[in-house]
Parts: structure tokens; C-alpha cells; sequence
């Protein structure tokens, strides 16, 4: 999609297992972020959280975001995953790992794209609490 | 050193390794940064840098601002790894790794860490030049 920029999008069934990356030639400054869903909602215990998407919209609008975050931020990688379906409370249900040559323009990209994604990206997420019936019990 | 937070901070010989994290209960965000040398300085190609540490001054300040950083922004968890000596073009030489209930405690406290760290810790860095002569050449 970018010349010269490792760019990698894209919208994954579950949650984001840990991944090692490879540090691209030049990069002073490597800022990572997991999200990770938290084991509350609204002070009520939940198993997790489902994330409902707008397919093929979200993946366009993510891709549009890290684009606009490359130029903006002049970053030299990028990889942005955003979970569908189900995530269990403990599970990484986002992640963004970037870089760039120094590390002002990554703390100021990661900060921008997240309030960007929370606000433009067509997914919903709804909390499944821990005592409500699973499916397959009575 | 502070109850119920992970709290590691560290100088360490030479350059850092990636590890794998730790995830605490109970966190929603997760934020990591790798400093990692440039294979420049001032424009001419430099080898790597040397990090010269005032001991055990620096470990004192790194702890002293994990220990802020952790009240100031409440995290629960902190991982400060700081190298000394020579550290090659390319590779770590400070890892900072956070977790908090909320992402925006993260943000902000690796940036004010960062800033922090580079003001007020007693660690000089002198480039190692590729065109000088390397220990043990003519």
C-alpha cells in the first residue's frame, strides 16, 4: 500500500496473540500497544466482550487511519489488528505497533490513532456478563 | 518495592533483548517502548553508542521515577530497563514497558518518563564513529 513503509491492517476473528516484530532499518523508537478487555463493565463482571463489525468498512477505515497516521507522523512502520467476534475478559482484543525514526512521533501517532479508531471505525462492542446463561446451558 | 504492582527497573550491560510480558490482572492497556540506536549521529555513520552510568546514582534515579511515575499515573505495573557500555547501531538500549486500567495513564506516563529519564538520569552516551579505528586495528 506504501512504498518503503511496512504497513500491515487488518480485522481478525477472536483475540491477538502476542507476535515478535521485525524492526524496521532506521527506526530510533518502537511503541507497541495491546488493548486488553477488562474483566468489568459498568461495575458488573463480564466474561468478555463481542465486537461487532461493518464488514468491509472497518478494515477501509483502518487502513484509511494508519495511512493518514503514516504521512501525519512520518512513520517508518506500521501494524494496526482490531479483533471481531468474541474476546474473553484478560484478551487482547487491539493492537498497534509502530515506528518511526524518533520517539515524539510515535507516542503522538499512537495517542491519535486510538481516539481515531474509538470515534470512525464501524465497530460495536457489547459486554457479555458472567451471569448471564452461556449457550448450550438451561 | 511498591505491594501489588510488578515493579522492575534495571541497568543493565549492553544491549536489551525482547521479552515477553507479563500481563497483570486486571489491566486494560498495555504500552511498550524500544529505544533503539540510530545508525547515525550528527549526519556521519556511527557503529553504535557507549553508555557511561553514574552507579549506582542512575539505578537510584530510574527507580525513584518508576516509583512517581507508578503514583502519578497509577499504573500496575512497570518494567524500566536502561543499558550501560557499548550498545551497536540497531539494537535496544532502553525498554520501558506499562500497564494501567486505561490507556491514556499509559500514554501519558511513558512520555513524561521518557522526558524524565533523558533530564534527569545520570547516563552520558558518546558515539562510536564507523570511520574510527576499531580496539585492536592498526
Amino acid at each position: 500500500m506504501i512504498d518503503s513503509v511496512h504497513f500491515h491492517v487488518q480485522v481478525v476473528d477472536g483475540p491477538i496473540p502476542e507476535s515478535t516484530l521485525r524492526q524496521p532499518a532506521g527506526a530510533g523508537a518502537m511503541l507497541q500497544f495491546r488493548g486488553v478487555v477488562r474483566p468489568q463493565e459498568d461495575g458488573r463482571m463480564i466474561r468478555g466482550l463481542n465486537y461487532q463489525t461493518y464488514d468491509p468498512m472497518a478494515q477501509k477505515q483502518l487502513e484509511r487511519l494508519a495511512t493518514k497516521a503514516v504521512a501525519q507522523f512520518d512513520l517508518i512502520s506500521i501494524h494496526l489488528v482490531h479483533s471481531r467476534g468474541f474476546v474473553g475478559a484478560g484478551f487482547c482484543s487491539m493492537w498497534i505497533a509502530l515506528a518511526a525514526v524518533r520517539r515524539k512521533a510515535c507516542l503522538a501517532a499512537m495517542d491519535w490513532l486510538i481516539d481515531q479508531i474509538k470515534a470512525d471505525v464501524p465497530i460495536w462492542k457489547s459486554a457479555v456478563f458472567a451471569d448471564a446463561p452461556q449457550a448450550g446451558q438451561p
